[in-house]
């Protein structure tokens, strides 16, 4: 059926819903280059101020996700559940609860991202191991599912294309804040690699992109209503960027970090929070896959494969499998300490500052195009509710040259706020909202 | 200075105000082509969707009017006043009142229009007169107005570029009825004229661009405080569009109209919308240039001007002026008679409908380089209120060949709806909003 592109942008100007052969043609018309940006960015602006139904949004993540290649996994038989995150700073959660997972009999297909901007991407922190190819094709992806239950793995250019054009039209026409066109951003890529479930860590806070808890459920509950339109068990989890996740923020350095918990349990005291949240964000994804009765009996069997080494096992396997060399893994750079100028408590964590913070040592891009350095990044050692005194290390900066410490060292001390009075932190996890799918 | 195109774009989707650097830069560098069009796009569904205030609604107009010449008739010491219509059918009104005003020691400069869609254009309806050219040189038209005090040409390409562009965007991104937008690119242009004062035909009904009386009148406060902000004489006439202006409809038949008037104070009565309607702007004009102490005073000059064939005079010296030979102005085709099939009283005419039959017969264009036929046209014979039987003309068709005026004769008979009571109808000048500087 066609349709016209002007008249579908007046419906959503008008605040109308529009039927799902309005958003499938749009969609295809755009993918094909048949609609010019101007009139998506009319439409994406309409969306924007208008928003849509949960019904628009689902229609239009499985637009988007039929836009191109669409992962067929239905020869595994088991389970297949995912992991997403909302971007943050510190956060190696996949690297840990994926091959704890896996290790369940669930099978955990993986398609991540790079970082950009503050927050950091799965697909730098791995290529920081020697050797480690992301880049596989769909058939390898299959393959070596079939073979570890678990492989990690940029989109192809084939996934999804209709979000690869719509997400930069967004990023330069101020309509990237948009609820439905987030969820449809997200859900959309993560349909398309074939999965059954998936659990979604949505972040608040300073470190964030919503730094509102109301505005990360708002999106939270918008993601699970549209993934759950779609066929698809959902649960969201709630979760604080107001700290950095861990100690370690940068991409050999935090490999280093999930090494260290998966091969030694008496580091887990020292990664407190890390821990933590890729216990219970494997459990949930255990309890999706109905490896487990509950989230709690989940949680023992996620830190039983976690303890036991069976999880580090796994992820060496898949780190093998893909090419890397975690023997190779390169060591950070020396270390310069960031000390506090101020004696009190820690009473809050610019976190964003960090990531930006990230980028001038190259631990993070400012431009898709920019070029990792995997040697650089900083451990952060105190949390918020720390009692500090002048002249204690606060941060360690690893950084090729001393400009880039020296301008980091600036940031990072201005990140961190201190008050003369003790300072109680929020949970980490603040809220799950559990998939109605059972 | 420079700002971020989608900096600006975020502002106003978030309601803010932008400051007149912004809007400028804004305006400049698209005219420029240093900003791309699905920027623009999303920047006008945002002022579609957010709205703009008199302020900035002014500051755009303005930076639209010096986007490109902006002409000087600051050599011609004499009142500088236009009139501008928003558009009708049958609308043939600058040709009478442009001469009347005029030979009352006023300058008339008028930069008029096409037809497109339903609504005829003065520049179509002069070039049925052979010889008429309406592409003068902005020089020509500045000697034309120093010896004739009024000029009727189409805009240079060089007037407002911004505007056009803009408007061609939003004509396929659905961002058209925008009362900010539409106000700034109808007064731009006005503005661009190099004139002290306008009076303001702002149509409302089944003809018009705004259908109710109500949006007409926010349409027209609207460009009365933008002119007016940039230190314009600004008064608006709200009309009703619910019927066809005068009795004929097309462009060499308008014309005879106008002659008729013009030559012919017998006929008046014959056309006593058209005439009214000239004799009020023209009255609201003059009063405008100081030439009349109050309306009803410039009703008085202006009636005297027409009626004594001063006016006519004027016309005509402006036709021979600008190449057109009224002597050899076309007949129209020959009339086809379309009958009633219903006996009662005239409710309502879709004059709309009138004007989209009117593209059936080349008399209208659908699109912007659909050829016109001069001699083709209606006449439309019965007004709201009148009586009518079963078998009589309601209007004639004028048109080259017969399937053209079957499908146009169908139209026709569909526009006029009948009642069994009789119907009072509404004033032609519903509503007058005074220019506030005198």
């Amino acid at each position: 059926m066609a349709f016209l592109a002007r008249e579908i942008i007046k419906k959503k100007r008008d605040g109308e819903s529009l039927t799902p052969e309005e958003i499938t043609w749009l969609i295809q018309s755009y993918t094909k280059n048949e609609i010019p940006d101007y009139q998506m960015a009319a439409w994406a602006m309409a969306v924007f101020q208008n928003g849509m139904t949960t019904l628009e949004a689902a229609n239009l993540t499985r637009a988007m996700q039929h836009s191109g290649e669409v992962v067929d996994l239905s020869f595994i038989e088991k389970p297949k559940i995912d992991k997403h995150s909302t971007g943050g700073v510190g956060d190696k959660t996949s690297m840990i609860l994926g091959a704890i997972v896996a290790v369940n009999d669930v099978c955990v297909p993986m398609m991540a991202g790079r970082g950009l901007g503050h927050s950091g991407g799965t697909l730098d922190k791995l290529e920081s191991i020697p050797g480690f190819n992301t880049q596989l094709s769909i058939e390898k992806f299959k393959q070596q599912l079939r073979e570890l239950d678990h492989c990690i793995i940029g989109q192809t250019k084939n996934i999804c294309p209709a979000d690869k054009k719509l997400y930069a039209l967004r990023d330069v026409t101020a309509t990237i804040e948009s609820i439905p066109l987030i969820c449809a951003s997200i859900m959309s890529k993560k349909l398309a690699e074939g999965i059954d479930g998936i659990v979604l860590d949505v972040k608040f806070g300073s470190g964030a992109f919503m730094k509102s808890k109301a505005k990360a459920k708002e999106l939270a509950i918008a993601l699970q209503a549209i993934g759950e339109e779609n066929g698809k068990k959902v649960t969201a989890m709630l979760t604080s960027m107001n700290q950095v996740l861990g100690r370690y923020v940068g991409n050999a350095v935090e490999i280093w970090e999930c090494l260290d918990i998966l091969k030694d349990p008496s580091s887990h005291k020292k990664y407190e929070d890390t821990v933590h949240l890729s216990l219970a964000l494997s459990a949930e994804m255990l309890r999706l896959a109905g490896r487990a009765k509950s989230y709690d009996d989940g949680y023992e069997i996620a830190k039983t494969s976690l303890t036991s080494g069976k999880a580090y096992e796994r992820f060496e396997k898949v780190c093998f499998a893909q090419g890397g060399d975690l023997n190779k893994l390169p060591k950070p750079y020396d270390p310069f300490d960031v000390l506090s100028t101020k004696n009190g408590y820690v009473s809050s964590i610019d976190v964003e500052a960090i990531g930006i913070a990230g980028i001038q040592v190259q631990a993070g891009r400012k431009k898709i195009d920019d070029v990792i350095d995997p040697k650089s990044g900083f451990e952060v050692l105190v949390k918020v509710g720390d009692k500090v005194e002048v002249g204690q290390p606060i941060a360690k900066i690893f950084a090729k040259d001393k400009a880039a410490t020296e301008i980091a060292s600036d940031l990072l001390r201005h990140a961190f706020h201190m008050s003369p009075d003790t300072i109680s932190t929020d949970a980490l996890i603040a809220e799950t909202i559990v998939s109605t799918r059972g």
